[in-house]
């Protein structure tokens, strides 16, 4: 393992969030409020930024193990630098709530232990919400825009990072690639929050929203979420863009250059696009007769609460824990499905579950007539083997630390549901579940051991499985 | 397809199950019951299957496929049949209920619907345990003991029957293979109820639950299951036989050989023994505030209710849905499990679970050295890509049914932890769940579209996912 290099990356890390932590100071300075624990801990990102920069690299080779594994670290210590402004504001006093909360914030989670919502302090509430945006599209391909890699072969990294079963390089250049994704990220943004803004929401709350819908990660300062300004315009403007930032960006960049059709040929496109509709339409007549029995307040609060779910956002205008058993359950399997792969977000990934379903077919084919041959095939190209192999084992891993988090979490004494939908809902970057951690409730009850627990369950669905093993596996660690 | 072929299998089977119905016929007799129940039944079986009979094939030859349909077949025609005598003997009036019952029984499930248990002829008990016990070990397996299948390469039929990911032949030949493990299956059976009669029990109550708990069924002639005794002894002997009931047979063959080392030193066995060790003792700890604070009570109890769950028999002496959230997820792990390949347990196999654990070391090591080769090993061999992936794609599909199970289950308006564990303990083979599927309850109130839909699931379980999928699969019905 190239030690060194490992340390280089984890160093240009904490120098860029150092860097990031200027937006919230400047919030802070804007609405009068003390920037002092801001820049407390700018310093501590920098001078620790700088001491790992110092120890220079013998060489900058580095590969699939050393990918992994600074990824995995810098997710780790970026979370525990970016929770010390709550703890020293005191808007979290707890340094374990305020690790949680961040990693909630980076992974797109939006799982929050705050009780005080609307007491927090601006500074505080538009770094928690920045975090997401910056951990959507991810923090290590947002580096890649700004400095290049020479040498270091950064689609490991990428590939670390980059959500979905394949990765594909939108140009041959990896930091072209990284800076076409974040240009048509910062397009969407932009244009949620002018919309925001129309519908009557101040400027605060417009980024605050824009952010959480952008990362797909669901903090909102309102402790009602988007319940609380009970307008289908702005209902309507924040499902539409949910959905859209659960949409491959690559299929974006196909939009820009006019390929139209070819972006709407997308097979994971489609198979998300029915899936949704599905459950949208189901949800709407089965939650119909708790809405007076009306067809569009029901389809206005399926959509959205789908579309928060299957995009992994985790807004709610609605307590869908008090919905039919049926409704819930829809929503429990959007919560494993998640979003396309290539998008901001969380989930299995649509495509992964596409993957598992075809190799299913496959394997009863094959049992019948052991001497056909057939391929298992994702838009339109046959899969490699190991490609289908790596799929299949994800979903063990995704599904066993689902069944054992359980177990761990059940210690804590909460109910079946609870500890089943918490653990699920970390795992899959969605942010609520339902009984105890329903959309009107929250994680602050469990124990400190259970949130960091949750905390590296978090992390373990953001960096899709492999990463966060590995950094507890004694034989990555082992020098050659 | 040989059509023809598998008429002849499953005619076969019916008039077998002509025989059989001899047992509870007899029963009746002895008991000064009417068996007019049992000789309609009798008479219908032996008029289908003597039918089927009559289309003499024009070749015998059977292919994978007609191995897996017609074991399909199989078990839903002696399922539909079976429930006849419930029906008329007026025990079970709905004949939907009774079929459910009937499968339960035939695939070792034991989940009820019985409200009225102690009420029920005993002829109508006997042949509802006695499914249990021919189910276990399987019904064409008992078919191979008495009649040879010349030509008919009776290896695609045991491989569709028998539990595991692979099927070993104890001698080369598949008959006299069948013969060595139903001679172990009634020798244990015997033995187990004896020393029931030892413990007080009737001779009529000693079968009952001597069939239940050979094949690991769990059907009980008391509300109560076996809380009923309230003996240590009964407990104790239980105990120890539904933990034998779940190893693998051919351990048992390799110990009448004298080979107890080479039995010992199984793999399956040992992890069998872990697991059920941990689950144990914990479940001892957690609970034991409800016994007093007594050690040895809560020991008894767990014990009990572990082997129960981990051999998927479903018998109970403590209500554990009363228990700690721990203790009851632990059960519902155990229900994932179930327990040895080759044993007349169900659930998804331990030698299963080894391999997906296996099979996610090996991938994470692929992932981090990508140019490394490692093997998947299982007892000592080194176990073929395919089989690794069937048991990956096994797994897909063993939960994906648990999941979009769940989803169907819901609209009957239950609660989410029914909806789960009942779906669950169907697919496993166990019998009772928790909340309304608890020990102390049933499957009586779900819609009979639920009752039928859980059937299936019993099937797909018991069978093993593939074949119970290829009987709704067009493709394998096509002509080639």
């Amino acid at each position: 393992m190239n030690y060194r290099m490992v340390w280089q990356i984890v160093g240009r890390v904490l120098c860029t969030e150092a860097v990031l932590l200027l937006i919230p100071l400047i919030t802070a300075l804007c609405f009068g409020e003390s920037v002092v624990p801001f820049l407390i801990t700018i310093a501590l990102c920098a001078v620790a930024g700088v001491l790992l920069l110092l120890l220079k690299p013998n060489n900058s080779k580095i590969f699939a193990r050393e990918g992994f594994i600074s990824v995995a670290l810098s997710w780790v210590v970026i979370s525990l630098f970016g929770a010390v402004p709550f703890v020293i504001c005191g808007d979290i006093p707890n340094y374990i709530d305020a690790f949680f909360e961040t990693v909630s914030g980076f992974t797109t989670t939006g799982a929050s232990i705050a009780t005080n919502l609307e007491a927090f302090s601006r500074g505080c509430l538009i770094w928690r919400s920045f975090t997401h945006w910056i951990g959507g599209m991810g923090f290590l391909v947002f580096i890649m825009t700004m400095m290049p890699m020479a040498g270091t072969r950064s689609m490991h990294i990428m590939r670390a990072e980059v959500p979905g079963p394949t990765v594909g390089k939108l140009v041959p250049n990896a930091k072209k690639t990284a800076r076409i994704l974040y240009s048509i990220y910062i397009g969407m943004t932009v244009l949620e929050a002018i919309l925001l803004l129309c519908g009557g929401m101040d400027v605060f709350d417009a980024l605050i929203h824009a952010f959480g819908t952008a990362g797909t990660g669901g903090f909102s300062n309102r402790a009602l979420s988007i319940g609380y300004y009970d307008s289908a315009y702005i209902d309507g403007v924040i499902t539409v863009f949910m959905f859209l930032f659960g949409v491959n960006f690559n299929l974006y960049y196909l939009i820009l250059l006019g390929r139209f059709t070819a972006a709407l040929k997308s097979e994971e496109l489609r198979w998300y696009a029915c899936i949704a509709l599905f459950a949208i339409l189901t949800i709407t007549f089965n939650i119909m007769p708790l809405y007076d029995g009306s067809f569009l307040r029901g389809l206005r609060y399926a959509s959205f609460q789908v579309g928060s779910i299957i995009s992994t956002t985790g807004y709610a205008t609605a307590d869908f824990n008090l919905w039919p058993e049926y409704s819930r359950w829809i929503l429990i399997l959007l919560t494993f499905t998640g979003a396309c792969a290539g998008s901001t977000g969380g989930g299995m990934k649509i495509s992964r579950v596409m993957l598992l379903c075809k190799a299913a077919r496959q394997e009863i084919r094959k049992q019948h007539r052991p001497h056909s041959v057939s391929l298992v095939m994702l838009e339109g190209k046959a899969m490699p083997d190991s490609a289908v192999h790596t799929t299949l084992v994800f979903f063990v891993c995704y599904l066993g630390m689902l069944l054992l988090g359980t177990l761990f979490v059940s210690l804590d004494g909460f109910d079946f549901v609870t500890n089943f939908t918490a653990t699920l809902t970390c795992i899959s970057n969605v942010g609520p579940g339902l009984a105890v951690v329903g959309p009107r409730g929250g994680f602050s009850e469990f124990s400190g051991i259970c949130k960091l627990f949750f905390s590296f369950c978090m992390l373990f669905g953001r960096l899709e499985v492999f990463p966060m093993l590995m950094l507890f596996s004694p034989a990555v660690w082992r020098k050659q």
